[in-house]
């Protein structure tokens, strides 16, 4: 079986040294790609992000290095078109949002005034966004290197697409595993919205993790399929297994 | 002679999930460390922002991990006012920027609102700034993790503490060498900026660098100092050497 892992964290350039980056050491990736080994006849696609742990040598193990959500939507597309995979599991930590403007504050109070001047009514409303958002793009420089020089920074940023939306599209076969982490909320909470992350993304399995639940050799996590939570595990190890073990079975069962 | 190396890059928290960070592998560091190793005598306090390369394990290297600019000022100050230390190398790329406020674009929307009703006059100004900027953070929910519904992500941010502008007060009698990396400039302008942050530093030595001069295997520098260039190199090795040895240099001669 051939599989395909992403793991690691992106990084969105904000500039040519500056980035906005999703946290993620890519340890449960790498956990992943041993589990993989171990299990035998497994080839694996590893979509890694820069600068994340690397998945043991072993040629079994194709890396692909990706930085950005753009990236990583090349690749997968790439990927998903020239395989057949029976299994993705998309661990990978994305940025929903990547720059779009920056500017100073000098930047900011001239596309305001150009702004106020052709304005219509006294609301602001969705509407208006653009038209600000235009103007003050307008002001703005397009550095390569943003001055440090202004007392304010203004970012404005736009959703990234949503990668793991598309993988089903492309291969509507494959198993697909998502993740879904969130911070210091109810296990109702967290199931509720990983179970909605399945449905939305077309998703076989989300692994559902806290960050308050993921310290040094622990972490948490509830496998769910659509019918309910299928185990638990406690360590990224053990997480790893499940997942391979479970899709396993489920492809013996295909 | 005891020295103080800062190396990698900081991370600013946006939220529990993303940072922003200022890219920088910590390799120059390492080397800085490997350089005064083999200089001899060289106690070495290594301030290593978390996720860089790590230094050679050495019982005369001290390894003092930091995240973000906060965490780096804390450290040095605790450091300066420890130990006296013959030179001081701040090679690490340090965030100009903290976030300050990250807002939907809901909130956006109503905060502008708010500070539209109360507005006096149809200019908008400099003094409008912080009056428009409490609007939107009255409205913006404190997030632990932000939502990833919104369609625009505003974010403003404010300068961090110049930390490189205190060491000299701290310690005057150190030496100080301090870095200056631009983005595809002319040489001039290049060595003029670096001159700028010299004096503006107080620091001993700049070591001024570009980006598109830095390569797998080659990185071009220059070491200034009040006079000007003190020489040039054209790996990270050599730019270490330079370095250490233009230092102790200067320290025979006191």
């Amino acid at each position: 079986m051939r599989i395909l892992i992403t793991a690691g964290g992106t990084a969105e350039k904000i500039d040519q040294v500056r980035s906005i980056t999703n946290h993620s050491s890519g340890s449960l990736g790498v956990e992943l790609a041993k589990a993989a080994l171990q299990k035998g006849t497994i080839t694996v696609d590893y979509v890694w992000a820069k600068g994340a742990l690397l998945p043991p040598k072993d040629p079994r193990i194709t890396l692909h290095p990706v930085t950005d959500t753009a990236d990583l939507e090349k690749t997968m597309a790439q990927l998903l078109q020239a395989h057949t995979y029976g299994a993705v599991i998309h661990a990978m930590a994305v940025s929903d949002f990547t720059p779009e403007i920056a500017a100073t504050q000098e930047d900011l109070i001239q596309g305001m005034n150009t702004w106020l001047a052709t304005k219509k009514d006294a609301n602001f409303t969705a509407e208006d966004v653009p038209d600000l958002l235009r103007a003050i793009l307008e002001k703005s420089q397009s550095a390569t290197k943003l001055s440090s020089k202004t007392e304010h920074l203004f970012m404005v940023l736009k959703q990234t697409p949503k990668v793991i939306g598309r993988i089903k599209a492309l291969q509507p076969e494959t198993q697909l595993v998502g993740f879904k982490l969130l911070v210091d909320v109810s296990s109702t909470e967290l199931l509720t919205v990983a179970r909605a992350a399945l449905e939305k993304n077309q998703a076989d399995y989300v692994l559902a993790n806290d960050l308050t639940s993921i310290h040094e050799g622990q972490h948490h996590g509830y496998l769910l399929d659509k019918k309910g939570i299928v185990a638990e595990a406690n360590t990224k190890a053990e997480i790893a297994h499940l997942i391979l073990d479970t899709l396993l079975e489920r492809q013996e069962v295909r």
